[in-house]
């Protein structure tokens, strides 16, 4: 029997996508092919929900972020990052390898990072840098949402909040748990760098990443020194402004992003978000019905983590009996919790499914 | 009607490829995904003969050889680098991004590099390092086969002509366009890395890289400074060894890599290098017997360069008429000629049809 996807990415993908992905390749210089892709750009600026470009490039989301991060900043820039988890403490590790000056502003695991906590810790950090002409607050970065964790930040809270103390600041955010499943508005926001995956909300299998390019983004990665070949944006947002990838793309995948990204639309961005938020909410009162704990400040819609002593039985009953399969958690999260993913396109029966099969387990557990 | 692609990349995926990259993701940290990973990377250590390990990455060649040339070098590192074509002369530019000091031993296009010159180019070189004792030549990269003029070089005998001038030197090869369509003898012929993508010998849609790492590579890698966090091969090899792959990877083109590894190795090595030569034969033969001219100084099994200063129209009657689609020029060789691609799953009836397509296209152009 074959297994179904309840992790937090990849995600079961839609048959129209899967058909999609399995069309022979097309050659990526051709007109059919750079028709395609006009269209995806396209269509990912209206998910985005941006004015912006958004340019795609082989790889995973981390392939996206990095490639922002290096467009952003030159070595030796002060950034400032929120760390809420695993997915944060990579910004952090990127910014380093990179030679940037990371002010790290951390909570512990499942704690969410408030406007007013951002704002004591902005002014902390300006004040300092204000003794020190030479150094300027170049960036701030964040992930929306934990996918360790779940827990999902106040996006738009915390971006006024930068801009009124950082007007000039590049604002990088990690959406590849957010894109596709909550109302994430780039524009509104005032977000110069939103980075997803494909495998998540956007329902696709992985491979690709996309990234929305601000005018102020722009503006650096044109006076920054070009730190990569492959992850380059400059040279990505130059070739796709003329119709075209740089590289060889995983054209298969931008023929599925295609179809996916038309499904999206077809089922309109408000009726997406719905039914994500409806199938979260199932599993999430099911938890609760069951006497279950949820990690964390708050949840998001892409993946519920709820805590468990044996979680690892729990996933290993789901797998071997339901045919579901859950995640685990990550570092130290390991044993301690599981998470149920509910991104892409599952549907709230899907997670009335995933529900009842915990129910089960959780019986023939005690 | 369906185009066909005789491109040199993305080429005709085979039905059981096409299969195997239609079935829903598997979950990248599932047993199931790690056995089929496990299976691609003994696979791939077959098919270019080596016993080194040879990592995947998600991307495209280019992902690759970006990945090996920062795995092996560090800043300020001479080095040589053959140019034989447009993708020699992207090593440079990739060298040069990360502060590598590139010594470029380069020919006009369509020339080939042959193991006299670069003897002569080595001792004038190590001549001049002689004097200056702090510099040491730390490795040796070129293009097997360059895909933008069809000239395969005598890859064997260039390797000896290093290895006896500069023994502990990295020397690294572009084999993306001849792993998987010609003999190529990582081990036998003492290469340190060897890159591939997916899309040509290997019959796959595009979107991953391999890239075998020797000791002597694997040495460098884990003493050089870590320059990026997507590219780095040190986390990558790690990671492969507990049977994992780094970041999620593109599952469903892992499993299309699976089936067409295995469908080679079934086939038989030589069997495929036979069918790829035999075809590439067919549309020289072809051309020649339409007296046409050949463009360079050999050609590879991948790509047959042809001149003809109406290449453009050849092409164009040969899409619109004929359903098949061939490469233009690059560069410098835009409009003067046109590249057939044979490679990948391309059999000795596809070579006979297009010969015979390019025959009435011909015909009809007088």
């Amino acid at each position: 029997m074959k297994m179904r996807l309840f992790t937090p990415g990849p995600v079961t993908v839609p048959q129209n996508v899967v058909d999609a992905a399995s069309a022979q390749p097309l050659y990526h210089r051709s007109p059919e092919f750079m028709a395609l892709s006009r269209s995806v750009w396209a269509d990912l600026q209206t998910v985005f929900q941006t004015n912006d470009p958004v340019v795609v490039l082989g790889g995973s989301g981390m392939t996206g972020i990095e490639a922002a991060m290096i467009a952003a900043h030159a070595p030796g820039e002060q950034i400032v990052i929120l760390e809420h988890g695993r997915f944060g403490q990579r910004l952090t590790e990127i910014a380093r390898i990179h030679g940037l000056v990371p002010h790290v502003l951390s909570v512990p695991w499942g704690e969410s990072i408030t406007p007013d906590l951002l704002e004591n810790f902005l002014n902390d950090l300006l004040n300092d840098l204000l003794n020190d002409p030479l150094n300027d607050l170049r960036g701030v970065w964040f992930v929306h949402a934990e996918t360790s964790t779940g827990v999902l930040l106040d996006a738009g809270a915390l971006t006024s909040t930068i801009r009124a103390r950082c007007p000039d600041a590049v604002i990088g955010m990690d959406a590849v748990t957010s894109i596709g499943i909550h109302d994430v508005k780039v524009d509104a926001w005032q977000i110069d760098m939103a980075i997803t995956g494909i495998q998540k909300g956007l329902m696709c299998p992985p491979g690709l990443a996309c990234v929305s390019i601000s005018e102020r983004a722009e503006q650096r990665l044109l006076s920054n020194p070009r730190r990569s070949y492959t992850l380059d944006l400059h040279t990505v947002l130059d070739h796709q402004r003329d119709g075209l990838f740089t590289w060889t793309p995983p054209v298969t995948l931008v023929a599925a992003l295609n179809a996916a990204l038309k499904r999206i639309l077809n089922e309109g961005l408000d009726n997406v978000w719905a039914r994500q938020a409806a199938s979260a909410e199932i599993v999430r009162q099911g938890a609760r019905h069951l006497g279950l704990k949820l990690f964390g400040a708050s949840t998001s819609n892409a993946v519920t983590v709820i805590e468990h002593h044996r979680s690892n039985e729990i996933r290993r009953e789901l797998r071997d009996v339901h045919h579901m399969l859950v995640a685990g958690g990550q570092d130290q999260l390991s044993g301690k919790v599981f998470r149920i993913g509910t991104c892409g396109s599952t549907t709230p029966t899907d997670a009335h499914e995933i529900t009842e099969a915990l129910h089960t387990v959780l019986t023939h557990l005690v």
